[in-house]
C-alpha cells in the first residue's frame, strides 16, 4: 500500500505544491516521508498483531471500571507518541502543522492495522473543535493534553431518541447558578441527560476524557426552542478540573450506564453515558458541570467541521479494512492450493492443483477487492487534499474546493462503507471455507466494516443529503463543478490512446448523472425524487469513483517513466475492471431515479 | 411467512396433484397442512428462543466431550419427534412418504427458526443414502436408527487439500483382513484420513454417529486410479455395531481432531475428523472400522442427489435467513421512531419523529427484503417440487423436471447466498446503530448467512457447473428448457394487463441471456469464456427470480379472489420491485460475459 500511497501524494495529489504554502513552508517531502514513516512502523508492531485480541477480548465492565486488554494502552501510547494527535494543529498549540492529506494518509497506516485501536483521530479531532471555537483557557486546560494523549476526548451527539436528529436532542445544561459565568473554564451549566452510542466513553486509559456534548439550554420559561438550532456545544471533563487548571481527581457525575455489544469493531467500546445519573454529586450538587463552549446555539456549527473530516475518515476507515482483507487475502492465494475452488470442466480432476491465484475467478475477486479499496483510498486522500486547499488554497481554489467538498464527503463517506465492505466478502470467499472461520482475519474485517454504512450518517441520510440537499445548492452549482472536473478528466485522458475508451465510457456517464438528476426533480416534488435517493447516491458513488480511477490512470500514464511495469499494470487493470465490470451498473440505479419509481414509497404498511 | 407457503404449495405449485399420485395417495391436503403446523410450532417453541443462545454459548470441547447447551439436545429431540427426518421415506422403511416439497416447506420453518440448531436435514440426507444404496443389513442398522433420530449421520466428503475436488481425496480405505468380504454389514475396511468442515462432526447428543465417508481403495498395487471416478463410499460408525446390531459401546477410530471456531453459525460445530488417529483399536486392530456401500468406485454417484438437495437445502437455509431478518426488521420498523434515519430535507427538525416504516428509504429496504427472501423461498420449493416429478411424475414431466434442475440448482444454492446476505445487511441498516448490536437477532442473521456463499460449493464453483457444463448438456437442451419457461410464463402474464410490462421485460431478459451464453462460447476457448462464469451467474440468477416473480404473480392474478387485498399489494409490489430495481443489473454482469472481458483472467500475480 505505501507505494500506491505514496504515489497518490506525491504525483497524483501535488504535495510538492503544498510545501510552497507559507503555513507548510517548514515541511519538506522528507518530513512528510518520515511522519508517514513512523506511523506505517507503529501500526505494523503496535496495531496490527493485536487487532484479533481485541475482537476476542472485548472491553468489559468489571465493578467501576472498564477492563482492556494491555495492548489497548500501549497502542494509544503509541499512537500518542507518533505526535499524528495534533499533526495539522497550528505550531503555536502545540502542532506540527502538517498537511491534513499527510495527517490523512498517516491514519490510514493505524486503521489498516487495526481499526479497532484507533481512536486518536476523533481525540485530535475532539482537539480541533476546542482549539477552534473555545476560549484560551478551555484550550489549556483541554486541548494542550488531548494533543499529548494524556487526555482522550469523545463525542456525545446522539441520544436513544436522536440517533441522528440533532433537533430531536433531550439533554439539557442549566446555568450552574448565579456566578456560573464568572467560571474561568467559561459559563458553567449543569447537564442531564442520555448520550449513546459514545466512541469510547469510558475507559482508564488516560488521565481525563473530555466529552464534547450537544445539550439545549431552557430558556426563562423552561422551555428549549425548535429543532437543532437551539443546540449548544458543552466541554465535559469525566474528573472535574481543579483550581491550577489540572485534573482534581473529583469525579464529574458522567456514569458509564451500559455498553454495546457490537457485531464487529470491538476493540473500541461504544458507551452509554449517563449525564446527571446522581451517583457523584460534583462541587455538592446533582447534575454534569459543563463548560458552555462559544456561544449558545452554535453548537451545531462548531461540530460541522469535525463532522466533515469525521465522515472522510469513516470512508477512510473503510477504505483501509478493504485493503486489509485484500492484502491478506492475496497473500494467502499466492500460497495456498485451489483447496475449495473448483477445477473448471474440462480440466480433468486429477491435474495438479494450481496456487488460488492463477484461478480466473480469484483474480477476479482479488481485481476487484483492489479497485474498491485503492479507489476509495485515493477518494479519501483527494477530500483531505480539498480540505487543505479550503484551508490554504488561494480563493478560487479554495472555494472551488469547498463546492467539490459538498458533494463528495457523502460519496466519501458512504461509497467504501458498501463496496470496501464487498471487498471483504470477496476476501472471505477467496479464503472459502477457512475465510469464514476466525483462524483468519478476514471474517473480522467484514464484521468491522459493517458499521460504516451505519456511523456518521447512514447511506439513506447521505443520499437525502446529497440528492435533497447538495445537488440543488448553489443553483446546482457544486454538481456542475463536479461534473466539470470529470470532464476535464475524460478530456485529458484522450491524450493517451490506451484511454479513449475509457474516457467516452466517462463522459457518457457524467452525462447520465447530469440527466438524472434533472429527471428526479423535473416533477419538484420531494417526495416523489427522494424516494430513491440510496440508487442516486449509489451511481453518483460508482460514477465518482470511476472518473478517480481514470484521472489516477491519466496520472500514471503521465508518470510512467518513473513507476515499475508492475505498478503500471496494477493501476491499468484496477481502472479497466471498474470500468468494465463496475460503472455499467449505474444503468439501474439511475433507472429508478430518472423515472421516480414509486413502488417503494407507495408499499403500505400492512402490504409486507 | 405461514400464508405465502399456503399460497405457493396450494396454488402455485399445485400440491392437490400430487395427491392423486400413488406414492402419495393416503396423503390429503389436511396431512400436509398438520404436517406443516407441527413443524412451525416446534420450530417457534425450541427453535427460535435459543438462536441467539447457541451462537453465545459456543459448542466447546471439554476433555473428551463437546459441551452444548442443554436447548441443542432438546431441539434435536423435538425435530425427530416432528417425524421430518423420515418425511420423504418409504412407509416400509419406517418414512412418512410426504412429497419432498412438503418436507422441504417443513425445514423451513426450523431453518428460520435457528439454522444452527437445524442439522436434522442432513442427517435426514445421511438416511436417504444409505436406504437407496445400502444392504438391507446397512438400511437396518443405520438408516433405521437415523430416521427415528436414534442416531446422528454427518457427511465427511472434503479434505485439507480437497475442499471440494473429490478426485484430490486422499483418505485410503483397505479390506480389512481375509475375511472382510463376509461382514454382514458389508465388505469391511480399514480408513486412514482427515475429513474437514464435517457439520456437527461429534458430539454426544445421540447413541450414535454415522458417519458417510468418501475414500478411495488402493489397488494390489497400492496405488488408486486417478481423480473422482475412483472414490467409494463408506459407513463409518462412531461406534461399533455388536452382533446384536446395537452400537456394541467400543469406539471406532473416528477422533475429533478439532472445531473451526465460525464467524456464524455458531450452533452447529463444523469439525475436523482423523479417522485412524491410533487413540482407539478398534477390534485390537489400527485404523477406522468403515463399511463399503454399495460397489467401489461409485461413491460419487451415490452421493450425488443427496448432494443435489443439500444445496437446495443451503440455498432454503439463505431464505429462511433473509425471512427472518426481514420479519425483524419488519417489526422493528412498525415500533420504532425513526431515531438515526433522518429526515428529509425540506421536513423541518422539530416536526414529529415517524414510526420508520412511513420513511421511504426504509420502504424501499423492507420490499427488498421481502422480495429477496420470499422469491428465493419460491425458488427453493419450485425446486423441490421439481425433484417430486423427477421421482413420481409421468415419463414427460419426469424428463422436463430433470433438465430444469440440472441449471435451476446451480441458482438455487447460490442465489438466496449472496441476495439474502444482502437482505440481512439491509435488515441491520433497517435497525441503524442497534442492528448493528447482538442486542438484536439481524446481526447474527447476517454472520450466519455468509457460510452459504461457501459451503456446497461455491459461487465460483456453481458459475463454472452451469455455464461451463449445464448450458451445454444435450446441445443446450437445459437451458432452452428454462427459456421456454419463461416465455410461456411471459405469454401467460399478458393476460393480465397490469403485468404486460413485466411480460415484456422477462422476454427481454431472457432473450440477453440466451444472446450472452452464445456469445461467451462465440470463440469455443474455455478459458476466455468461463473467465466470466460467476458475473454470468449473477445474471442467470436475477433472471430467474424474474421469472419465479412473475410467475408467483400470475398466480396471485388468477386466484385473486381468494386472496386478500393486502396479500396481494405485497405480491405485486415484490414483483414490481424486482423488475424496475433489480433486473436491469444484468445488463452489467452480461456486458462482460458477451464481451468474454479478459482482465480478470490476464491480470497477474506480480501487478497485484
Amino acid at each position: 500500500m505505501r507505494e500506491t500511497v505514496d504515489f497518490l501524494l506525491l504525483y497524483w495529489l501535488g504535495i510538492p505544491e503544498l510545501v510552497d504554502r507559507s503555513r507548510f513552508s517548514e515541511h519538506s517531502l522528507g518530513s512528510f516521508g518520515q511522519a508517514l514513516d513512523t506511523c506505517e512502523q507503529i501500526a505494523r508492531e503496535k496495531f496490527r498483531p493485536f487487532n484479533r485480541l481485541v475482537d476476542a477480548e472485548e472491553p468489559r465492565i468489571e465493578g467501576d471500571s472498564m477492563v482492556h486488554p494491555e495492548a489497548t494502552r500501549e497502542a494509544w501510547d503509541a499512537y500518542a507518541a507518533s505526535g499524528l494527535l495534533a499533526a495539522s494543529q497550528d505550531y503555536e498549540d502545540g502542532g506540527m502543522q502538517l498537511p491534513f492529506v499527510v495527517e490523512t494518509a498517516g491514519n490510514a497506516f493505524f486503521l489498516k492495522g487495526s481499526v479497532g485501536l484507533c481512536t486518536g483521530p476523533s481525540t485530535a479531532g475532539v482537539a480541533r473543535v476546542i482549539t477552534a471555537h473555545g476560549s484560551a483557557r478551555q484550550k489549556l486546560a483541554f486541548s494542550t493534553h488531548l494533543l499529548t494523549g494524556k487526555f482522550a476526548g469523545t463525542l456525545c451527539l446522539g441520544e436513544p431518541q436522536a440517533d441522528a436528529g440533532w433537533g430531536d436532542i433531550e439533554t439539557r445544561a442549566w446555568p450552574d447558578g448565579d456566578g456560573h459565568g464568572a467560571d474561568p473554564l467559561g459559563a458553567r451549566h449543569r447537564l442531564l441527560g442520555l448520550k449513546t452510542w459514545v466512541c469510547a466513553g469510558d475507559h482508564e486509559l488516560n488521565d481525563n476524557i473530555v466529552h464534547l456534548v450537544l445539550a439545549k439550554i431552557p430558556g426563562a420559561d423552561g422551555r428549549t426552542g425548535p429543532g437543532a438550532k437551539d443546540v449548544s456545544l458543552f466541554v465535559v471533563p469525566k474528573k472535574l478540573i481543579g483550581p491550577d487548571g489540572q485534573p482534581s481527581g473529583e469525579r464529574n457525575d458522567v456514569v458509564l450506564d451500559g455498553l454495546a455489544h457490537k457485531c464487529g469493531w470491538r476493540g473500541t467500546t461504544t458507551a452509554r453515558l449517563h449525564l446527571g445519573d446522581g451517583r457523584h454529586l460534583p462541587h455538592g450538587k446533582p447534575g454534569a458541570v459543563g463548560y458552555l463552549v462559544g456561544e449558545a446555539g452554535h453548537g451545531l456549527a462548531y461540530v460541522s467541521q469535525m463532522l466533515r473530516e469525521a465522515r472522510i475518515g469513516a470512508g477512510l476507515a473503510a477504505a483501509m479494512l478493504g485493503m486489509a482483507g485484500f492484502e491478506a487475502s492475496l497473500a494467502y492465494a499466492r500460497v495456498a492450493c485451489q483447496g475449495l475452488h473448483a477445477r473448471a470442466p474440462g480440466r480433468p480432476d486429477w491435474t495438479p492443483q494450481v496456487p488460488l491465484i492463477e484461478l480466473a475467478d480469484v483474480k477476479r475477486m482479488l481485481l476487484a477487492q483492489k479497485a474498491y479499496s485503492e479507489g476509495a483510498l485515493a477518494l479519501q486522500l483527494r477530500c483531505a487534499r480539498l480540505i487543505d486547499d479550503v484551508g490554504t488554497g488561494a480563493p478560487a481554489t479554495a472555494r472551488e474546493a469547498r463546492a467539490l467538498l459538498e458533494v463528495l464527503v457523502p460519496v466519501a463517506k458512504s461509497w467504501p462503507g458498501e463496496w470496501c465492505l464487498e471487498a471483504n466478502s470477496l476476501a472471505i470467499q477467496v479464503f472459502g471455507s477457512a475465510g469464514y472461520t476466525r483462524e483468519f482475519p478476514v471474517e473480522q474485517h467484514w464484521r468491522d466494516n459493517r458499521l460504516n454504512m451505519i456511523h456518521h450518517g447512514t447511506h439513506g441520510a447521505h443520499g437525502l443529503e446529497l440528492l435533497g440537499d447538495k445537488v440543488l445548492m448553489d443553483d446546482g452549482d457544486c454538481l456542475t463543478v463536479l461534473l466539470d472536473h470529470m470532464e476535464r478528466t475524460a478530456v485529458r485522458a484522450l491524450d493517451h490512446p490506451g484511454l479513449r475508451g475509457h474516457s467516452a465510457d466517462l463522459a457518457h456517464a457524467a452525462g447520465q448523472l447530469r440527466g438524472a438528476t434533472r429527471a428526479s426533480w423535473s416533477t419538484g416534488e420531494p417526495d416523489e425524487t427522494l424516494a430513491n435517493a440510496t440508487p442516486y447516491l449509489q451511481a453518483v458513488g460508482h460514477v465518482v469513483l470511476a472518473w478517480i480511477w481514470l484521472d489516477v490512470l491519466c496520472c500514471v500514464e503521465e508518470n510512467a517513466a518513473d513507476l515499475s511495469p508492475e505498478f503500471i499494470g496494477g493501476k491499468r487493470s484496477c481502472a479497466r475492471y471498474f470500468f468494465r465490470f463496475e460503472l455499467p451498473k449505474i444503468g439501474a440505479w439511475l433507472g429508478v431515479v430518472t423515472e421516480r419509481e414509486s413502488v417503494c414509497r407507495l408499499m403500505r404498511n400492512d402490504w409486507y
